[in-house]
């Protein structure tokens, strides 16, 4: 049955029973929890009768979400990947962006972050031994009046060249991660490697649903940022490959325009900034110069 | 950052993303799916935006789904319980109900019915041992016409006295649920426990869902029923007890006027329809008149 088919006497029955679902969370003590759950139940039945969802649609529809449960777990986050590849994740980014309109743009955390990675020096190796071309990169921190942050953490974590973060290899490895700290000019530099495009994981729940609506679960190059200082607000980036043809197509719409880099392919035998032997290999060479807003 | 304090530019980077994310569903090759999906999308990020969402927010949403996730297993569904209590289950049955005007009434499927349920014949006991007070069920099954329909496979399934279907104690018990099947002119009369008030499943996240938002658990008294028969409409419903207290609140939202029966309360001694012996016992009997709507 289409909507154009719904008469007035079944809307107004749909209708009371939005007022009435909306109206017995009323009594919700905390203002900002009702204001939340009011509106998710509105949204909510908003859909359901906007689609006219059958009843099978709606047995399949706990079936997805019962699946993207049975296979989230302490190294598997899939409804991070269901709210990232339905834009929810970048949305919910850009509402609580307007106000940093200076400093470096955010994007999605995504699902790899693990807590407790290696402490690397500066002009350190990240990459751990993951495989993939050697990246040197180089930048400042500084807060949005301009002066250099000393000592801001700066996170930083990725993808092999193989497409794989270390925890979905089986064997415990931990590489492609690493944190460090901002000189006293909040300067940093560190050895990564060059990013390269990769699938989110997509033998699941949420890789079906990709499929099923022909769309690629590839995301753009990129090298994941967390960076945190005192008085100042944690940022969550990425920095994007200049050039990557994914860019317009990235799977979780992380992208944007401010956070696409230039990064240098350096021949064989360039001499490297800090003297590093690469016994021949090609390398690379960014920079990411990143603001921080005031905290709060 | 409230609504009212977007800027027209903000807005339109959020509009933007709206669009992108729609548009990335418009290859599928589902029409119907491609319909879903991009609905789900379009009031999804109406609701994220509607509320101005947090970052804090959107973890704890995760949490939430995950938890939700987490304690679902073959015998919990509380991807089933959260979409009652917010009323969905309720609202989807409304939506697919209208076609079907002269027919009973559907009500919620909820979570406790198990496949496999023993056979009792005319007049047996579907309590199979249930604590609670006897209970007499008859009536008939009709199709649109009026005619009445042999053979249909009628299940009930109800809660014990204590509040606990079967399957939520942990010895493996059978008990409140059987099926048996109309007679040549349609009757049906079976033996129950009187449906008696209990709290749905609220030691999980949804039951902290509703203890947050100063929801009661409470379900109104019920007796399940599924009825099924060859070329007609399956039906799935309950019976409410009239003077219920809790027909106004329960927690699904399952209540519909015509759903509510008299169940008659019989003293002590008072003879039983079929001679049998409730050795002192108080008993109670109602009817409930079912009619069918076509299939299809």
């Amino acid at each position: 049955m289409s909507a154009e088919e719904v008469t007035p006497e079944q809307a107004a029955r749909e209708e009371e029973l939005v007022r009435v679902v909306t109206e017995s969370f009323a009594g919700t003590p905390d203002p900002r929890l009702r204001e939340i759950t009011q509106a998710a139940v509105r949204h909510l039945h908003a859909f359901l009768r906007d689609v006219r969802l059958t009843e099978d649609e709606w047995t399949r529809g706990i079936g997805f979400l019962t699946a993207v449960g049975d296979i989230t777990d302490e190294r598997r986050q899939e409804f991070v990947l269901l709210s990232d590849t339905l834009g929810a994740s970048m949305q919910t980014i850009a509402i609580n962006n307007q106000a940093y309109a200076d400093a470096t743009e955010a994007t999605v955390f995504g699902p790899f972050f693990v807590e407790g990675s290696p402490h690397v020096e500066l002009g350190g190796d990240t990459a751990g031994g993951a495989p993939g071309e050697p990246c040197w990169v180089e930048g400042t921190v500084r807060d949005t009046d301009g002066a250099p942050v000393a000592g801001a953490r700066i996170e930083v974590w990725e993808a092999d060249a193989d497409g794989f973060y270390d925890v979905q290899h089986d064997d415990g490895r931990t590489t492609g991660r690493a944190h460090l700290f901002s000189d006293d000019d909040g300067g940093f530099r560190f050895w990564a490697v060059t990013p390269t495009p990769y699938p989110i994981p997509h033998d699941g729940p949420v890789g079906a649903m990709l499929a099923a609506t022909g769309r690629s679960p590839m995301r753009a190059s990129h090298l994941h940022f967390m960076v945190t200082a005192v008085g100042l607000r944690t940022l969550v980036t990425h920095i994007f490959v200049r050039g990557d043809e994914l860019l317009a197509s990235d799977s979780v719409f992380g992208v944007k325009d401010s956070l696409v880099k230039d990064f240098e392919a350096q021949p064989a035998g360039t001499p490297t900034p800090d003297g590093r032997d690469l016994a021949g290999s090609t390398w690379s060479r960014t920079r990411f110069d990143i603001v921080l807003a005031p905290a709060g």
